[in-house]
C-alpha cells in the first residue's frame, strides 16, 4: 500500500506556515510562504493551493494519496469552514473549505488558528495524553482553544474559546480591542502585564528594576528571578486574574489539563506557578487537580493541529 | 414493525420520576416511586429495575422492543456511567450503567441529573430548535448543564456544567457548600437572593415590603412588580452577578441559547430581563445576541432528557 499524506497549514498575518505529514502522524517537510494581504487578501488561498500543488509535484505525490488539507485561520471559523470576516487577512466572507478544495481538488477542513494550535498541543505538545484541555495563549492578546474529547470546540458561531474577552475587572474603564472594558486580555497578555507593572510602579516609591527602562512581560519575569519585590506583586496580580478566570472556565468544561503558550510562557515554569496558585484557590473541588503544562510546539503548533484535524 | 420504547428515569433525593416513551419521542406514561435512602441507597437501582419491569409486564412490552433506559443521577457521572459518590443518594462508588443493565437486561445510559434536564429542555423545552445551550437551574443552589451539538458535555470527571461554583465575589468570606467562598450559587440561587436582600436591607433605612416578613426569591420578585425600590436593587445585583458570569461562560462555549429554570425562574420573564441586561453589557461582541429563554418542562425535564439520551 502506498504512503498516504496530508497537509497542515497555518495562515498568519505575515507568513503562512506549511507542513507535509504522512498519515502515521510524522512531519516530512516544513516551509513558509509570505501572506499577501493586498487585494483584500484575495491571493492567500490561491497561494496556499499553489504551494501545496508544487510540493506534491516536486515529491511526485499523487492527488489520490493526499487524504486532506487542514488549515487554521486567524478569525472565527464556523462549522462549515467559513468566516464572515478575518480582519488580519483583510477578508470579508470567505468559505475557506469550499474555495481551497476547489483550487486543489483535495478535501479541506478549516478552523480558527488558536483552536487548531490547541489541537496540535494536545496531539504532540504540552497536552499530549489528555483528551479535554483548555489552551491559553498569552501573546499580545490572550487567545484560547477548547478541546473536548480530542476535538476542537468551535461553538455556535465559531466564537468558542475567546477566553481573552472574559470580563474579569470592573475597575478598568479603557476599552479592550473587542470594545468591552475589563477583559482578561487587558491584564493577562504581554501588554496586560505591562499595564499591571505601570499600575504597581505608580502606586509605590519602592526601588524596582522595572523603573526607568522599557517594561515587557520578559523584563517583569526576569526581575522576579532577581528578587524584585514590585515585579513579584505584578506577577501575583497576573496570576490572580488568570488563575481565577481559568477556575471559572473549569466549571464549564472541566478540563484535565491547561496548556499555557504564547510569548509570555517563554518565561518558563514560574508563569505556571503564579497561575496555578490562584487556580487551586478558586477552582471547584472536583477540578482543583487539573494539570498545568507549558506549550512545547511553539510556532509549529498550528501546522500540527491542522494536520491532526485531517487525521481524526 | 412493532412499536419500540424507551424509559427516561430521573432519580432525586425524595422521589424517582419515571417516563415511558416511544422511539418517535412521545411520552406514553409517567409515574413516580419513592427514593429509599436506607442501607446507603442500595435499594435505589433495584427499585428502578423493578418498576420498569413491572410497567413492561403490565403493558405487555417485550424486552426486545425496549431500546434503552436513560437515567439522571444527582452527582458527577463520568463517561462510563459511574459515580464515585452521590451524597444525596447516600452512595459511594456505583457503576449505574452496568448495575441497572444487569438488573433489567436492557442497555442503560447514565448522566448527571442537571445535564440530563438540560438535554430535555433542549429537546422539548425552552431550548427547542437550538443545538448549543447553557442551562442554568436557579433553585436552592445553582445547577448547570452544557449542551454542545445536541449532546451533554460531561467533562473529564463528570464536573462540567458545575457553574454554580464559579467564583464571582471575593468579598464573600463565608463558605459555600463546596467549601470555597464567593461562588455564583451564594448570590444567584434562591438562598443567594435572600442573602442579597438582607445585605440591601441592612445597608439602608428605606421603606421596603421586604422588611419584617419572611424573605424569599418569590417575595423579592413580587415586590419588584409592586415597585419596591430595595427589591429592585436586589434584582439588579442578582442580574449583575448572573449576567456577568454567563457572559464569561459564553467566552468558553459560545452557546446559542441560555435556558433559565428552577424555582427562581417561576417569577417569569422579569428574571430574564435582569440577567440579560448585564449579559449584553459584559458579553464578547460575537456572543451578545445569544437568546435567553425560560425552562418550560419543570420537573419533567429530567425524564425527557433521559429518554433523549437513549434516542440519540
Amino acid at each position: 500500500m502506498s504512503t498516504k499524506y496530508c497537509f497542515g497549514i497555518d495562515v498568519g498575518g505575515t507568513t503562512i506556515k506549511c507542513g507535509l505529514f504522512n498519515t502515521d502522524g510524522n512531519i516530512l517537510d516544513k516551509w513558509e510562504i509570505p501572506t499577501r494581504l493586498e487585494s483584500k487578501g484575495a491571493n492567500i488561498l490561491p497561494d496556499v493551493a499553489q504551494t501545496i500543488l508544487e510540493k506534491m509535484d516536486s515529491l511526485k505525490i499523487k492527488k489520490q494519496d493526499v487524504t486532506g488539507i487542514g488549515i487554521g485561520i486567524p478569525g472565527p471559523v464556523d462549522e462549515n469552514g467559513a468566516v464572515d470576516m478575518a480582519v488580519n487577512l483583510h477578508w470579508g466572507k470567505v468559505n475557506i473549505k469550499e474555495t481551497l478544495s476547489e483550487l486543489t481538488g483535495i478535501p479541506v477542513l478549516a478552523a480558527n488558528d488558536a483552536n487548531v494550535a490547541a489541537l496540535g498541543e494536545l496531539w504532540k505538545g504540552g497536552g499530549e495524553g489528555y483528551h479535554n484541555m483548555i489552551m491559553v495563549t498569552l501573546g499580545t492578546g490572550v487567545g484560547g482553544g477548547i478541546i473536548i474529547n480530542d476535538r476542537i470546540l468551535a461553538g455556535s458561531n465559531g466564537a468558542a474559546g475567546e477566553i481573552g474577552h472574559a470580563h474579569v475587572e470592573d475597575a478598568i474603564k479603557d476599552p479592550c480591542n473587542c470594545g468591552n472594558c475589563g477583559c482578561l486580555e487587558q491584564v493577562a497578555s504581554a501588554t496586560g502585564i505591562v499595564r499591571l507593572a505601570r499600575e504597581e510602579l505608580s502606586a509605590t516609591d519602592e526601588d524596582s528594576v522595572l523603573r526607568g527602562g522599557k517594561i515587557s512581560a520578559k523584563v517583569v519575569f526576569d526581575a522576579i528571578k532577581a528578587g524584585d519585590i514590585v515585579a513579584c506583586r505584578v506577577a501575583e496580580r497576573f496570576g490572580y486574574y488568570l488563575g481565577k478566570a481559568l477556575a471559572v472556565f473549569a466549571c464549564v468544561t472541566a478540563p484535565e489539563v491547561f496548556v499555557i503558550g504564547g510569548g509570555v510562557s517563554k518565561a518558563g515554569p514560574v508563569v505556571i506557578d503564579y497561575v496555578q496558585k490562584y487556580y487551586r484557590q478558586f477552582a471547584f473541588p472536583a477540578c482543583k487537580q487539573a494539570v498545568f503544562a507549558l506549550a512545547t510546539l511553539g510556532n509549529d503548533a498550528g501546522i500540527w493541529g491542522a494536520a491532526k484535524m485531517v487525521l481524526q
